[in-house]
């Protein structure tokens, strides 16, 4: 049996999440507050991240990348032509590219930044740095938003998917990484139309309904956020 | 022909060149200096990182964790019992944890820090953020590394290898950021015995010689830095 250790906004756990429900996995789901850092889960991860997975109470696969090899190494050649991972090293070294570039770049230049100010400081206790957003940082990511979104829209509008021409995890991890911040109302979908066109193929997959259906204590979704036809 | 893109003292780099050399790979050199942002660079690479690789120029492989798929993906198999990728799924998540590890978090709460202030700055014009390196950053380097070379310790006294009986990417991960700034003289060795012998071990692989020839202009390398003995 497979566990995931997650939070529902953390965009790497929704990466996560994407790829289990793609790979139609059975999952039992902890939900796990990383600034609690719970000894038990600082045990299984001393960097106190997550998303974390098990599988049969084994050892501990620690973040979406490792997740996303371990999964297609143990039920990719399962998924036969719905398989995730390009065959070719050159495209596989193009998604894993993506992969970092949406987990690493892209988080911390913008949803990083965005779900820590206005999702996890309502969480989070003030003694631990929680709190009201901090403005001057909001200000930021919504510059560095636009930038990105051209990128995506590029990718989107230059290739079929984001690493070529069928779905890899690399969309997957593009997609999880924005709908964090599309509940927020973050993401300026009017002004790249190919990223638009892109992300609402990747939002009308099966694998997205769970995530559409999470919910902010307190914090409305967007509009859009769960609309199919934004 | 492989052609590798880095810079002699960003510890990603070292990283892939240790990883080449293991392989025994034939390679073209060429040195690049990130914070130039050249252009043509900036083309294959948009977010302006080194290490960068190509094979027979074909596309960019952007970054030290793509690389090492991709090596083990095109020439793993010809390591025979020397291949550097654990064989098990376990083992290999495992592996690329602490490659994570050792490339984002210790990199991003040690090496990074002492690296930009101590080296990249000397060469870094004025204009673009060069100059003499920031005390507060280097005091809390100079904590962070603490622990972190306890945790090092820790692995290397519980495994024969950090990820475990046998040498894998991940020690070549570890030792290129260690050696970056072995130079500077900031690992306090005298600290762990345990990462302190582990750290003797991979250093005295043949894979290493070309790293211990490397200099600063103007900063001489601390006593220890080629001392295999040391």
């Amino acid at each position: 049996m497979l566990k995931l250790y997650h939070h529902p906004f953390s965009p790497a756990s929704r990466f996560a999440r994407l790829m289990l429900s793609e790979h139609e996995c059975k999952v039992e789901f902890v939900v796990e507050r990383p600034w609690d850092r719970r000894a038990d889960f600082m045990h299984m991860n001393p960097a106190g991240t997550v998303p974390l997975m098990t599988e049969n109470d084994g050892p501990p696969l620690v973040g979406a990348p490792v997740i996303m090899e371990y999964l297609d190494e143990t039920r990719g050649y399962a998924m036969a032509d719905r398989r995730l991972m390009p065959n070719h090293p050159d495209a596989r070294a193009e998604m894993r590219r993506l992969v970092d570039w949406f987990g690493h770049k892209f988080h911390d230049e913008v949803t990083g930044y965005f779900v820590h100010e206005r999702i996890f400081k309502l969480e989070i206790p003030t003694s631990r740095g929680g709190g009201a957003p901090d403005s001057a940082i909001l200000r930021a990511a919504r510059t560095n938003i636009r930038h990105h979104l051209r990128y995506i829209g590029w990718l989107a509008g230059t290739r079929n998917w984001l690493a070529g021409d069928r779905i890899t995890y690399a969309d997957l991890a593009a997609a999880a990484e924005l709908s964090a911040i599309d509940y927020l109302g973050e993401v300026p979908w009017d002004e790249d139309a190919h990223a638009t066109a892109w992300y609402a193929r990747v939002k009308s997959r099966p694998a997205f309904r769970s995530l559409l259906a999470d919910k902010v204590p307190g914090l409305p979704a967007s509009a859009t956020y769960a609309d199919l036809d934004f």
